[in-house]
């Protein structure tokens, strides 16, 4: 191997395993959300997003770290969190474009119907993360969330449609 | 280093790259399934599939492209996907095998019991993935689910043994 | 590019991969998991585990492969596995130090109320998986739930602390 295709192979390289960093980044940060909105944590669920992320769903809309760490503590998530419950997040389709990303999945709220169980499905939900590189790493700019009991919104935001109720 | 040694070095390199990737790949796949399939995006869900690929499920077995459509679009789906429905899907147990590879998973079929909720766990069902390396990247030739309600075809699946009930 | 730099990427680039394959590793025995524990696997099952290897239910604790296994064979989840039954794993909050890891996640036990379904979702459990780097791969080295039906140490799991009832 000649000196140049040696160094040719590198940035090949390098660039493949950056764009798998980045995946598996995504990945990451996704999966932090569940633990901490599970266990009531505000500090960790607010830093899945950015500064000014906007957390939008059917049941209302927070825009920042402040108004997302109000929802966590709030009366009707802690309600959750003490009767137990389980965000549950399947793998999301995750499509990277240079510094943004969108991701798509489900989620289902879990609840418990009492101490032992057992445990009701209380939302399913569909799911749109618009993600960001920023300079701590990836990063939740937007997150929109519309369950999925035959609302036509919820189906738009899975085929890859954006939902702007909020604006 | 030497220049033998780099050289040794970056091939290796590129192997596990090549091996990072193809994993990533399909998952990325199985991952466009869901939103597909909830959406009711009748051509998205196809492109999962090789153009002959089998999805063998208990209620039916559909060959190629076309007769996987038809089922998205049928009445059974469509009244699901209109009334709401999330399916979830685990993340896979992916073993590759050069070209070819075979995921292991559950799948959890949720509807809506109404406008708002809550839902039904309507089916739970063990899912093998047959995949396949094509010219378009990893597409899935043979999907084979079958419903965990206790009959044995379901347990044997998630065994690794194949289920050929369709041929 | 001059040698000394191409010799610097390259040892760059083999610590990234290295990261990427300790991740994908991590996240492939986790998913071993669910095949084998509704497959009624019980060597299947006990390989996601070291020789010595813990596994703390607030049902029971397992300790070592030949409890493990003895559980799996045990009637109360063979019961399940006959019945029909699905162990739902969402993706694991993966964070690796070296030779050891944590990941966090919940799961959900999901079993048929008869042939043909609907399903009831009879536990949603936190999880904390401490994992170590053996000669064979990673291992799980203790495993340890706790049902979300609202106690306190189903909680303090998904917050990162640990959780020694059993000791």
């Amino acid at each position: 191997m000649t000196e140049d295709q040696m160094t040719q192979i590198l940035l090949e390289l390098t660039a493949r395993v950056d764009a798998l960093e980045d995946r598996a980044a995504i990945v990451a940060l996704m999966t932090t959300y569940g633990p901490a909105i599970d266990a009531g944590d505000a500090d960790a669920v607010a830093r899945v997003w950015t500064e000014d992320g906007e957390y939008d769903v059917d049941t209302g809309v927070m825009r920042g770290h402040e108004e997302i760490r109000a929802m966590v503590r709030g009366p009707m998530h802690q309600g959750f969190v003490r009767g137990g419950c389980a965000h549950i997040l399947e793998p999301g389709d995750v499509v990277i474009d240079g510094d943004t990303a969108v991701a798509t999945c489900k989620s289902l709220l879990v609840t418990a119907d009492g101490p032992g169980g057992p445990f009701t499905v209380a939302r399913a939900t569909a799911n749109r993360w618009e993600l960001v590189r920023t300079g701590e790493g990836w990063r939740c700019r937007r997150r929109v969330g519309r369950l999925l009991d035959g609302r036509p919104e919820a189906r738009a935001l899975l085929a890859g449609e954006d939902v702007d109720a909020s604006h």
